[in-house]
């Protein structure tokens, strides 16, 4: 532990735990007040049962840090910020995930506690981030996106199923309801302007001025008292947040939808399309996903 | 039924209904996911005891329609998209339209089941949407407008009485508490621009694409698999839709203050002035309107 | 009283508690309808104990006057709108204001009671408005502001404590929860266009025009119906207003808060670099407040 004996905690140090080893993301406690957790999943940071299992695994230790105030969320894959999930071809490896402290679901679990985490999470978004990738970013706290270098959305209507990570919760008391039921049922990409015009995130930034700019509101957080940063947090939590009940039965709609054969049949349409890898099906999912349709 | 048997229903047919002979709207039916209804009610597209009773009848085509996604309505007048109210000086026509199956007046009754029918609704407005238009584009679920061609508003409150049909349950859940009562007091036109940026609007789009965009992502919604949009949007029902209670107490209040001597007198000045004809009165109307008050 | 015969009230007069003398604040009753109330406590309109106990009778009066349909809130300092709030070293000034008619907490008490209030309030913005500042111009109904000279913020989290007068509970509701919690824990200003697209205000409005405008929209308000004003609101209210039981447990700990040594502390560094003067600091205390922090 002796290592540890400088590093800037109440107690003199930061949790060990902290510098385990991960898989789908690099943590990187650049003080005791600031985090930063980098997506590194090769090649298009797809969600899979691992990254959700290190993701609850992570919000554990975000949530019993009295030091920490601010997380901030990047992704070390410029044209990929979190793809959308991908079940492996092996659904009981998400099936194994199980549930977590909160009763739901593990994925809806760690989304919930998330939200709900005493500090403030932020989301700095360049590339893409559909599906589940959005769902994380609603997520968070703050979002912040490359204005030249985004597209968020939901996708899933598109492909005969529906959003099951809360967007259908989320986005309307973000956006309101008409620009929300676009989002969700047109399925379409948003671009930076785009989504910041809607209310998807905060504000887009100038590309070159992204990290910058995020790396500036980190530090400004980092300093402040986590007392008053945990509790201004909850007040508005109470205000804002969808009650945990809201989420599960879209989940069970999402699976059911998701059974059917000619969902499936779409799906694997789309795998030959190129889903789950750098292609350009993936670049342009938005648009393209209706190529995937049956009478395409 | 034989001209019927080509057209893309399950059983091969769209039900006949749908090709009855309509008054104010012309209803086409483009493929069985797709329906565009342009309102058609010269000069100025008021909206009539007949206008209520014509859409009561196709909300309920909509409803029970599995094959249909989406439904766009425009306006055959490109200054008027749907002016606002015409009792035509027979009130009872206006009261014998009585309540619809939700136990709601027939106006609240179609606007309610029109913003929860299983299908996506959109609003391509180009012209003026005022008083009950636009509380006809508010229980749509988007809403899109074209820049240099709107004008939107609740003109109601300038006359002495208040919105019956549920705006003040509908803007602040739209575009927060400020700017809902800045539309709703005082009550002057919003034009493209600023309807998109209070969001009372998707988006304004460059009236020479308007129609374009419109039609591709209805083209879009029609692909899609019903079951998911319905099940998307009741989701979002959920979270967003006013509880139907909120809105009866507000139409009564309506009724209340128009029967005052005063509001009566106020309607008969703006009638002298133009109203209900494709006047000055009518395309300046949110400026306009204090022309017709007391002391002007 | 004869020299307010001629005033246009129902019976021939404006109550003569509207010219009592004021210390805060100076009240012009323009018009039977129109009041324009200007904030005028130099040097930088810093809101005290006294200024709270003004706006209570101010309240009052404007909740029992039949004739009023709006009231503009201004500023005597083109620089400072309302700094914020002020204890003058003298905690017991501000514990002796009780609690109000609503039975909450006198500062509390004003707010709900300004929100509810039967006529139309309007904040008109030029230069400073944080902590109590902003939290006044979250209570008016509308808020329009100087595009090139505003500066809004709730900078109190960067000090150790959580604002009390109910901002956790208005802005999510305005801005919805990503902008809210940027405004609430990142603590720093936000100028006129930033205001605006965020939803803070109704519109930011080029400074040259802001008077003329406001003054537009308060004379077209003071000739409406009163009645119609009042019914119209109070449907938005209850569509829109928090319950009032959600403004004290943040008040409770806003004192909490502030009664710690280390806070005490950072508000004894902040008066030494100009708190309550017009300083540099005050200029620009939502870059600036970070100044006072421990490790500064």
């Amino acid at each position: 532990m002796s290592s540890t004996d400088t590093s800037p905690s109440p107690n003199g140090r930061v949790p060990e735990r902290w510098y385990q080893s991960w898989t789908h993301v690099s943590v990187d406690r650049r003080s005791s007040g600031y985090c930063r957790v980098t997506f590194d999943h090769p090649p298009i940071n797809t969600i899979t049962a691992t990254t959700v299992a290190e993701l609850a695994e992570l919000v554990g230790l975000i949530e019993h840090d009295p030091e920490l105030n601010v997380v901030v969320f990047d992704s070390a894959n410029p044209d990929f910020y979190l793809a959308h999930y991908d079940t492996e071809h092996d659904p009981a490896r998400t099936a194994a995930l199980g549930i977590g402290p909160t009763g739901l679901h593990a994925w809806l679990d760690f989304l919930v506690r998330l939200s709900r985490a005493p500090v403030v999470t932020i989301a700095s978004i360049r590339g893409r981030a559909r599906g589940a990738g959005s769902e994380f970013v609603l997520a968070c706290d703050m979002r912040f996106a490359s204005r030249e270098n985004t597209a968020l959305g939901q996708f899933e209507v598109a492909t005969g199923v529906i959003p099951g990570g809360g967007p259908m919760a989320r986005l309307p008391r973000l956006m309101g309801r008409g620009r929300a039921l676009e989002v969700l049922l047109v399925g379409d990409d948003l671009d930076g302007p785009r989504a910041e015009q809607y209310g998807y995130v905060n504000r887009a930034i100038a590309n070159g001025e992204l990290d910058d700019e995020v790396e500036a509101i980190a530090a400004r957080l980092a300093r402040f008292n986590h007392e008053a940063i945990a509790r201004a947090k909850s007040y508005v939590d109470r205000a804002t947040l969808p009650p945990d009940s809201e989420f599960p039965p879209a989940l069970a709609d999402f699976f059911e939808l998701l059974g059917r054969p000619a969902q499936q049949a779409q799906f694997a349409r789309l795998e030959e399309l190129g889903l789950n890898t750098d292609s350009d099906l993936e670049r342009s999912l938005g648009r393209r996903v209706v190529d995937s349709l049956p009478d395409a």
